[in-house]
């Protein structure tokens, strides 16, 4: 365990970028999951499936694009796309199994 | 597969929606890694260990709090957060050795 006092500067200055940054990716990634809850709610009433390989192909293909542009490793952005959609399918499977 | 011709207006609003999010998602995680980056050639530099478990667990308790207060699911919101640190602990080692 380092205490906060043995912490460089350096170090200690970038987790607080690092913590405004996750601050930031929880309030983004809520408001995803509030978008998805809404998608769940209509498929369910639509009686569709609670996946869209094809629009699950689109996603990557362009996030992967997105990913090369911000110098990000496009095969971790797909694995992170990937660990989400797993679970909103999750989420949409219940939500249709609870109406 | 779903074409587009047949989607309802009100999921293709909502996947509008999530892809503005998603590149949002792509361009804040990229700038975390940046940040990582750089924590990994100062830990190398420093020798410190590539993890530091009572920042994680501080880490962990802030961002599941966070969660809360935005109606994310903290359970997942702390899986997510492990999926990233393990491929931040991953990158701080490879850096390392090819030091």
């Amino acid at each position: 365990m380092t205490s906060t006092a043995t912490i460089p500067p350096e170090l200690l200055e970038l987790r607080e970028s690092i913590d405004n940054i996750d601050a930031a990716l929880i309030h983004i990634i809520a408001e995803r999951f509030k978008c998805t809850r809404r998608v769940g709610q209509l498929k369910a009433k639509l009686d569709l499936p609670a996946g869209d390989s094809a629009r699950e192909e689109q996603q990557i293909a362009r996030l992967r694009s997105l990913a090369n542009s911000a110098r990000l490793d496009p095969v971790f952005a797909e694995k992170l796309f990937k660990f989400i959609v797993d679970e909103v399918i999750r989420n949409h499977i219940s939500i249709k199994e609870s109406e």
